[in-house]
């Protein structure tokens, strides 16, 4: 039996073992999209505890709690950090194939050279080890992210956001990684949500025409601090043809939208946005298929992002076809990221991409996202996009995530990339060198994402 | 070469083994979904051959005999039983990778005390023996039931069922393992259906109150017999808020239906139900996505549930989410089992269930489900419910069958759990203890269908 | 490690390596399914070099090389052909996991007696070789055939065609093995599309009546020479009733057509050569799921066929149910098979399949197509239909392919094959002889073909 997560960890055969040493684990990390605090990173936040670092924003922890009938009290709610840390540890044991269980450890290990597995029995050692740890010396949020060999990161931002803490990142020169923001302009594409609204007033534009201005000169602001890239949460993809202005007129005069209107504001918003990411030379993401909010009781009680979200139906394949070829024919395609959530949709996706091709490989299909980033979803992935020809261009991985131990998942995914391929070089479904594929590796590691974001680190 | 089905069938590695030897393999069976008749457990039927045990019900025999050129005569027709086993016995090697092929061996090593491969060589020979077995001591419907371990099973049945034999087998001291009936109202949901007049005009009500009321009138009498849950079988799920009395009231004036009005009567009834399952702590099954009665002419021949149904399209998330949200607002959700005949749904499902954790995880996605109920299929759940989270509430396997031998599946699935979970621990992505992972193995063999359902036994 | 492809590759214990050498093997090819052109055959076409056979049609490794980054003007644009084929070399070792990659060194093995990787170390080797051979005796497209055993071979015509070159090949007493067309009206189904018009000016019909009488008229003609299935290319399965005259008349009039009136004509016409087909004992093939012609640069660059091509949405399950439904009612269902582009669709597909087997087992899922014709799809395809019963009246492989050097896909396949069904022996989940398993074999490599297609061959 193999030792538990030992330095042969998912590595399962010779090959997989040198590409991970020799090519994956030195490779520097571009973490292209996550959800980290400019401002925490400049102000070097330290950590209280193990609770602080992990139950205070991870949605994928508090939903395994959740279904192993811990009551919401020691997982978002009043009990205190210690409570709730035994309650993770109460459940960890049971949480064998879950990310979480493989996350934990692997950030036990690389941050605090801590081995065993949190259980009841190694609660309390590991707490107290922990905690006296984050107290010290290279224990903030920079030095976290230091030992992961980060080169970047881009984070993701509001449009209307002042990019302050970016801009004093950014004149850090002891900052030892470049932080980029990314455009998320989420909100104002929302014109179904309230939320859009408020977006509209702190925008102080009127049309269509405003916005768009404003949008796009807030874009120049981003780009003057390095941006590489826009992002964009789609529950739906929606695309139509017509009369975008007359929308927004009538969702400010609180006129009900059809779903058409939706589709025609949001359609037109996103086509205007892309044509001006093309032009500034930024990748555009689109992550389609999440539910958003399913749980009343949850979202009264703690809001959006607190584990209320799903799986949605597939994508809308004709729609987001056509809105690519739309740009195609005006020559604004900008470079493409796809994600869907919903792990059916990757055929569609990457054959959609491959027909993009010509003249350039502008579209790739992203990195297994959220419900699916764990094992058995990156290998899915990588199962499904390496025969249809995505696997040279993908454009690597990212951490998606809220916190910095997190960046543990970039050596969870280069292991499971180096199995992969090492296992087929071992059953003679290979026929070049073991440096031919530690190039692949290394591209899928690192190069690529250089390469297609446009990163000088 | 590993031996023909041999005591580590399916187990491919030592944990496995040990996990299922000393952990799964005791405990005993609650099979709390099946269409055994409570009729046939209580007058201790006997079976004449193993073609009345294996043929006079079993669609899924039917439907791979009809695959492999087998003449209708020789499957449901006016052959003799000894003809119909010989064409079962003459395409059985062809089954290579069919759920029959190993039912049958189980059944045949379980019951029978018979290793051979069933084939026409071997034909004669498991019919003489088996038939002789078959009438004596120890081969009725109780006593075969008795040697799979069961402790409790829950049939289905049709509110308006007098439960007659639900009673006498309650009533019966010798009886061996509880007898449960299920509340399964199809009949008074599918307004859209022929059958729907026969039940209102039974049921002798007039309008959606006095439905609802005799439903739950109904409920009170399966319940004081033990009624441990409901099912649904639902083809499309259908959610849309209206008047139902309104449609009710145009259904029993013969007016056509519009798609909507289905979804407002059977929508709306649906809630008022899943109310009175909460309030009687009775859990609600869904099971969706299979298309019924597809071939004119089988239907025409053999009417409904003799494998004219088929896996059908995607299941309506938005619908189900709308569904789960309504009845959570207004604290009526029930415990809750998904089930969908489509495993593309698995995810959706799955993250779903996530979502409506809070405060106590009611909803669970059920056990891999008639096509998905095989090797491939449970390992694919399996794969899909684990990095979820979803495994460690799983509520257990069931039978879902009309066939007492049937119930071997249980074996089968905590094999190939145990071999799932003892992979896992092989191969370094566990830190626990066999003991640890034994007590996992207990939950999901037995412990989670007994807390959840709320059985005694 | 094992060695790069040889012997044994993708066979990967013993039991399949007897099965692949012992019964595979030697099976002669009956490709049922192509796009060869029967004039090319005839002719005894010879190539100039590796770029003409694998750079002038094949969208596979176009596609591939354009991912790669790859410039249009080296894949089909105005590089030189050794330049273009440097390009192909360049890219290759990257396509690890690629079926270009494997079928590339396969017919590097097959057919010109080469193990090395193409790369660009070896290009210049592999290029002047090939060149000398393909100049040389046993290199035209007969020849190539025959080094791969085919008996029979079918292409894919338009019912206005000719069949010119197929009626010379019959009467070719040298020719080795027979060259059957099959019918393909997709340009009479496709009345939404501007070369519908065409194609009924060049039937010269005016009426839905004259129409049928038209296509069926043709098919007389196809079945004289041999013709043993039609196929239909269906981007959405389209079925309504309906006044079909009606709308072929304001079609004609260049009125403009719902989704509806282009469901009733397809599906009415559909409805009609099925029946035609059933009459003459020809099978419908039923190519769903593809979605075409993506990118409208590549579209006008090289028009159709050209990599613009990618997997569409689910099939219209409902749809395709009630069509086979009604022709079973009315007793004109032939026999058919059942493809999707969109591997999620094979659970429906073969559930459906199931219910239409009474009476003999009709309907048929087909090889896995296109974009799922490597090993992953193979294998996925195996381990679902297996479950379901479908293994055993499985109607065999097809190359799909513009390429006589292609038909190394047999081999690919019944590797995969004969590895899977390995497997389950091996693993204690095959209780018969190794020949029994040969025999199954053999039929899922010929004899099935050609029971269901009714070859003589």
């Amino acid at each position: 039996m193999k030792k538990f997560m030992d330095e042969d960890f998912l590595l399962t055969n010779d090959t997989a073992k040198k590409l991970y040493r020799n090519y994956a684990r030195e490779m520097p990390v571009l973490d292209y999209h996550n959800h980290l605090s400019p401002r925490e990173i400049f102000q070097r936040k330290k950590f209280a505890n193990l609770t602080e670092l992990w139950l205070a924003h991870d949605h994928y922890r508090w939903s395994a709690m959740r279904l192993c009938g811990v009551d919401e009290d020691n997982i978002t709610g009043r009990a205190s950090d210690y409570e709730k840390f035994c309650a993770l540890a109460e459940i960890m044991p049971l949480l064998i194939g879950h990310p979480v269980y493989y996350w934990t450890h692997l950030e036990l290990k690389r941050f605090f050279n801590i081995e065993k597995q949190l259980c009841p029995e190694t609660a309390r050692e590991i707490w107290d080890k922990t905690e006296d740890l984050l107290q010290s010396e290279g224990f903030d949020a920079v030095s976290l992210l230091e030992k992961m060999n980060v080169r970047a990161l881009c984070t993701t931002d509001d449009p209307a956001d002042s990019l302050e803490w970016h801009i004093k990142c950014k004149s850090d020169p002891s900052m030892p990684f470049a932080v980029y923001p990314s455009f998320r302009p989420d909100r104002f594409l929302g014109i179904d949500k309230p939320a859009w609204h408020a977006a509209i007033r702190q925008a102080g534009v009127n049309t269509f025409g405003e916005l768009t201005a404003y949008l796009t000169a807030s874009l120049e602001r981003f780009c003057d601090l390095g941006c590489r890239s826009s992002d964009h949460g789609l529950t739906v993809f929606r695309y139509a043809s017509g009369d975008a202005d007359d929308v927004m007129r009538r969702a400010l005069d609180r006129e009900p939208l059809s779903e058409t209107d939706i589709s025609i504001f949001q359609g037109q918003l996103l086509r205007e946005l892309a044509a001006a990411y093309r032009k500034k030379s930024i990748v555009m993401q689109l992550h389609m298929g999440a539910q958003r909010n399913n749980s009343p009781k949850l979202f009264s009680l703690l809001g959006a992002d607190a584990g209320g979200d799903s799986v949605g139906q597939a994508v809308n394949i004709c729609g987001l076809t056509a809105f690519l070829g739309d740009l195609e024919r005006i020559d604004a395609l900008p470079k493409t990221v796809l994600y869907s959530l919903n792990a059916g949709d990757t055929d569609e996706l990457a054959t959609l991409a491959l027909t993009f091709a010509s003249g350039g490989a502008k579209v790739r299909v992203g990195a297994a996202w959220w419900f699916q980033d764990h094992k058995r979803g990156i290998e899915e992935q990588l199962d499904r996009l390496m025969p249809l020809g995505l696997l040279p261009g993908f454009p690597g991985m990212l951490t998606d995530s809220r916190s910095v131990t997190s960046f543990v998942r970039h050596e969870y995914f280069r292991r499971i990339l180096c199995n992969k391929l090492g296992e087929l070089a071992e059953n003679g479904q290979y026929g070049g060198s073991i440096d031919d594929l530690g190039a692949l590796v290394r591209r899928l590691s690192y190069g690529n994402t250089r390469l297609f974001f446009g990163f000088s680190e």
